[in-house]
Formats: C-alpha cells, structure tokens, sequence
C-alpha cells in the first residue's frame, strides 16, 4: 500500500466476500469477474475476492478475478488456522498484489462463548497465523473479530502483537453494528494513542449496520485515524448488512473541506454499478436508499419542488450527475404545486400564458387525488380537456 | 406534552405526511385511518396526518385521522402564512390534542433563493405564523427548515423569537441531510446554550438520510438536548427518506445504559407496521434494511452460523422477538400483507425468487377469507396448488 499521502483512504471492497454470502445472493465466478472489472474501473484499492478454503467455487473465483482484474490489490479470507491460510495463498498465486486477510475474535465473549479459549492462547494464535501468512504474501491484514464489544486494553495488546508479527493492515470490525459512533471512534483514537508500533500499519474500519449506524461509525473511525474503509456496493452483506461504500465515497467527498479525507473513487459510477450488483444477486436496493436509490434525487412535495426549480442548491447537496444519474426528476404528485405543472407543462411545449392555469391546476388536483403519479399523457388530457388515452 | 421526565424522548412520526408525499406512495384516507392506528398502538406521541391546505384528499385525512385517534397528538403542517393556518386549524377541529407545525426557511440559502428576502423580513414571518396559530390551538411546532446549513446565531435568534410567540416545539431540520452528526449535535448544543428561553419548548431532530447519516444525527441532537425525534416506518420519505422510527428507537433502547433516554414505542410491534406500511405504500424494504429487513436477523455464513448456535449474543445485540419477529408472532389472516406471507414462505425455506407472488397472493387472500388462520399446511398447499391434507 501506498501510505505517502496521509489523508488518502484507501477503499476496501467486501461485496464479493462478506455480500456474497447472503442467501441469495451467490454468484458463478464468472458474474463475479465481471462485478470485480467494474469495481477496478470504479477506483477501489482492494478488492476481497472470497474465502476459498470454504468452497471450491470460492476458490476457483478467487483464482479468475486474480487473472482478470490487475489495478487493486486482491484479498483472500482466512480463519486463524494454516490450513486456510495455505488454501487462500494457492488461490492467489497469480494475482499481481495478493493479500491474506486472516484474523480472530478479540471480545471475551467470542474468546469464551466461540473458541472455548483465554486472552493468551488467542494472541499466540493470532500472532502465529499472521506469521504464517507472510510466509507466502507481503501483504497481510489482521482482522480482530468483534472488536467493537472487545476490551480496548487487551485490543491494543492485540494490535501491537499482530504489526509486530508483521501485518500490514489491522482491520478493527464492529461485527455485530453494536458500536455508536462516538464509541466506535474512540476505539480507533485509543489504538491510535495506546500501540506504540500503530503507525506501522494502516488501522481498517469494518462496520455492520443492524443500528443504521454503519455509515457514521465508518467515518467516526476514519476522523479519528483509520485510512482504510471495508465496504460493499448497496450496503449488502450478512444481516443488515455491511457499510455502503457509495455512502462513505459521498459523505467523504461532500464534506472534504472538514474532513480533509480523499480516496481514489469515481462517483460517477455509483448508479451503475449499484444497478449491477443489485440485478446480479438479486437484492433489490430500496427506493429511499440514500445516493443509489431510484428516489434519491426526486423531489415530490411542492415545497421542494418549487425550491429546487429557483435554485437547485435549495433541496440538493449532491448533483446527480456527480453520481452518474443523468438529473433530478420532479415527479407530478397531489403534492405538487404550481411551479413545477407549470415546469412541465413548458416542458410539454406549451404556452402557459394562454392557459388558464387557475382552471388546470384545480383539475389536476382532483386528478392526483385519485392516481399516484401525472405522467405527460395525463398532463395533456389535463390541457385539452379530453381523457388520456387508455 | 408532558415534560416531567427530562430523559424521556418524544417519537413524533411522519409516515403519513413527510413519508406520503413521495411518489408512489399515495394512501386513501382509509389506509391513512388503519396506518395512524396502528401507530397508536406502536405508541408514537405525535402523528403528523397531512399538509391539510395542500389537497383535498390531504385535508379530507387530517380530519379523518383527528376522529379516529385519540392518545397521539395529532399534528398538521403549514408554511407560515396566514390562508395555510386557518385551513389546518380547520382540518384538525375534531382533533383531542391538536397541533399545528408551521415554518419557513433558516438558512441563508433558503431565504435568499427560495424566498427572495431577508433575515429581518423571515423572522417577522415566522412569529406572525407561530402567533396567529396559537389562535387556534395551544401546541405549536414551528420548523426552522434548512437549519442544517443555517447560520447558528441567526437560527439561535429565530428559535427565541418563536417561542416567545408561543411555540411549544421547536424543530431544527436537516432538510437536505448535509450535516455530520458532531455538525448537527453541536447545533442542537449551541441552541440549548445559546438560547435564553430555550427550556420553555422541546427541541426536535428532523433529519433526511441522503448520506446514510439520518439516525446518527437524530441520536446527536438527542445527546445534546433535543427531546422529540421526528421520523418514519421503514425510513420513507422525500428523496433518500428520513430517520428510521425502528431504529432510532432500538438505539436508544439497545444504548440505554450509555445513552440515559426512554421512549414509549413497544418494538414488538415493529416488524408488522413495516410490513403494514411497505405493502400499503408499495415501498420495498430492502432486505439488509436494519431492523425490519428480511435479512436482518439471518445469519448466512457457515462461522457467523456456527458462532450463533454456541451463543446466541455472538452475533446478535438485538433478539429478534423484542421486534416482532417470531414465526408464531406474525399470524396469517385476510388482513395480513404480502410482507407476513412472504415471511413465512422464507421460514418455510420456499425461494420466493422462483414463486409468482402475485398469483400466490391472490388465491392465500380467497383462502383467507374463507378461513381465521392459515397455518403451514395450507400454505404449503397454496404454493403447490394442490389441496392440503385434511
């Protein structure tokens, strides 16, 4: 990794890996080549391409988007173990920058209630799969599973052990979405504060967002020190799902002036990417989910309406273009006001000074009561007076 | 309001108005009835029904809405002027515990291109709505919209104004959900510092999801001070929506202990309102939606699956029944929406990818009326289209 520019966050794709393992949403290897050329074109810096001991389609994809994508670094889970360890660095073989990411819970409720085990023989393990993984890669990130409910004390004891043994990036998951904000970056500022070797990696945030929190804690970790963000397109992955990586590229982008924090995505392919990876594994994107959603940028009330078409800047801090989404649309509802009929009715080609808008507003108040949305075909019924067609 | 218990947060949603207003998602004054008792029942303190001068349809359902529900307040909006005030007060006659939301806009942006006016001008705008509202009703909200991007001393300015005119609430929206949540805590901060007559009215948190940030800033207002959050089921509204009520309020009760503040919402109910309201409104809840998605609670990988049945806390901070999933909470009847029943052709392990669900839908609605209850058999027989056994 590049670690030159200290304001630069690198972009950790997971839609592959912990999206894909949602019911539902399995791939054959050769969607996932194409979803892994486009998140290469969207400008991510690494992209975890499976978990190959769990299957031998893993594997095999693991090995195909090795050969097929060549800008981003190329990631591989493990489980603490060398067996898995072994199995992830034969099935990077031939990416150009391999990674293993290989990690192991950290909270006293996965060291007890998972592994049956104690804080010592955890850390002996976790330095020992760290160790082994740089045997076959120069890249290896650590992940401290459930590092959000885990005893900052024993996480740092953790961390240091882990750079020390050579890891080049350590991932510190909110696996469970437990974490607010506040409590989540003040997690990243006590490593930050407490390993003497911190800066020797790069700290990573993995947030899951079962509060609706993974967002803000994603951006909590980055203001507080961390320079990698573990994501997915759409926000999918187990449960509520992983930090959306559009929301992250956005806030980060809308905000730069605060928080002074760059990354190396292009927004303009958000839209379609998100369509992408929605239509592929078959989870559909909400309509009011933010930046990709198909309402993100329709603005229905009057109010709003209005407002946007005197200034757009009025309803909108993002320009739907800047996120590949040709423009707004200002949809005809029985909420809408005068300024946008008459809008679309200029649109239509009339002339509104000859129209006795009093009269055609009325009308089209009746008619919105009645039908969700005033398409043109009904907007020219509502001119002329006769019925649209059927 | 009540005002005793000073860690006690007022849920004030706006499905039917903030969330009704997007396209698509128009309701009868009927749904609109069954949707607010529903609400009732969950326990909101305050339903915003409608923009009563903004349709018939929308007045129609204010009064409709004010017969049918007694606990909540129930709320109407207006602009501030005076034609708007008196349609509200009107439509919210029969109401026991009416209030009217009036306002205008805050932020320089707003009242430059939206208003073509000054500060000065603005605030004599806003006193005289909060002042001729009190006329009609003794509860008054006043929204200072676009505060997000406002100045604080003009908006501290407008907040003392207004509740010296008599507003009981105070509404301090991030109209275009543009503030990081330390930005929008720190608003709500200075307002309560800033502010002399600040403790005579309730602060609440509006915030729009358009970075994915709405449920951490309405937690940041609520952690500086701010006692009612205004939000909706399934997060619906203009554009990327607005705050989550689901999960607003499952961080408040799953933070508690760090956090300090109550509300009145039964979470059991929640996954059947979201249901409820998703059907009615044709509003897809995607299923890595927190709280209420249909993925939410599903534990997919062989590790997360594994840990889970060692210990249930492993992988879940929430247990699913507190929310209302439970497969003998959701009962089929006729009155039960496409969301229960796909809930329990999930539980059944059909794919609901490969089932026509319209057609299934329709002949378990024929089955339903004729029968209480349809149990497991019967819908077993209902996908395969042969009779269940007797």
């Amino acid at each position: 990794m590049i670690m030159d520019d200290k304001n630069r966050v690198y972009i950790f794709d997971t839609t592959l890996r912990d999206g894909e393992q949602v019911p539902g949403c399995q791939l054959t290897t050769k969607e996932k080549i194409e979803i892994a050329r486009e998140l290469e074109a969207l400008g991510v810096d690494v992209i975890e391409a499976g978990f190959p001991i769990s299957s031998p389609g893993d594997f095999q994809s693991v090995v195909a988007i090795s050969q097929a994508v060549s800008a981003p670094v190329i990631c591989a889970l493990t489980r603490a173990n060398r067996k898995d360890i072994e199995v992830a660095a034969e099935a990077l073989k031939q990416a150009k920058r391999p990674r293993i990411h290989t990690g192991i819970g950290s909270s006293d409720m996965h060291i007890k209630y998972k592994f049956n085990s104690t804080r010592e023989q955890i850390l002996e393990r976790a330095v020992d799969a760290v160790q082994y993984a740089r045997k076959f890669v120069d890249d290896v990130e650590f992940y401290a599973e459930d590092a959000g409910r885990a005893d900052d004390a024993y996480l740092a004891q953790m961390v240091e052990a882990v750079i020390a043994a050579g890891a080049t990036v350590v991932n510190i998951p909110d696996t469970n979405g437990y974490c607010l904000p506040e409590q989540y970056g003040a997690k990243i500022k006590y490593l930050k504060d407490h390993v003497p070797n911190v800066e020797q990696a790069i700290l990573s945030v993995h947030c899951h967002n079962d509060l609706g929190l993974a967002t803000a804690n994603a951006i909590a970790g980055l203001k507080n020190g961390a320079r990698q963000a573990e994501c997915t397109i759409n926000g999918i992955g187990e449960r509520a799902g992983n930090t959306s990586l559009e929301e992250v590229a956005m806030v980060l982008r809308t905000h730069q002036a605060t928080l002074g924090l760059t990354t190396g995505i292009d927004p303009k392919k958000f839209y379609a990417i998100s369509g992408m990876v929605s239509d592929m594994m078959r989870m559909p994107v909400q309509p009011n989910k933010a930046i990709v959603g198909r309402n993100a940028f329709s603005h229905s009330s009057g109010i709003h309406q209005d407002g946007v078409l005197k200034h757009r800047e009025n309803y909108e801090i993002i320009n739907p273009e800047d996120v590949g989404l040709a423009s707004n649309s200002i949809i005809l509802t029985a909420r809408s006001g005068r300024h946008a009929l008459r809008h679309h009715l200029l649109r239509l080609g009339y002339d509104v000074q000859k129209i006795d808008m009093d009269e055609v507003y009325e009308r089209f108040l009746m008619m919105a009561d009645e039908k969700k949305e005033i398409g043109d075909e009904e907007l020219r019924s509502l001119v002329s007076g006769k019925p649209a067609r059927a």
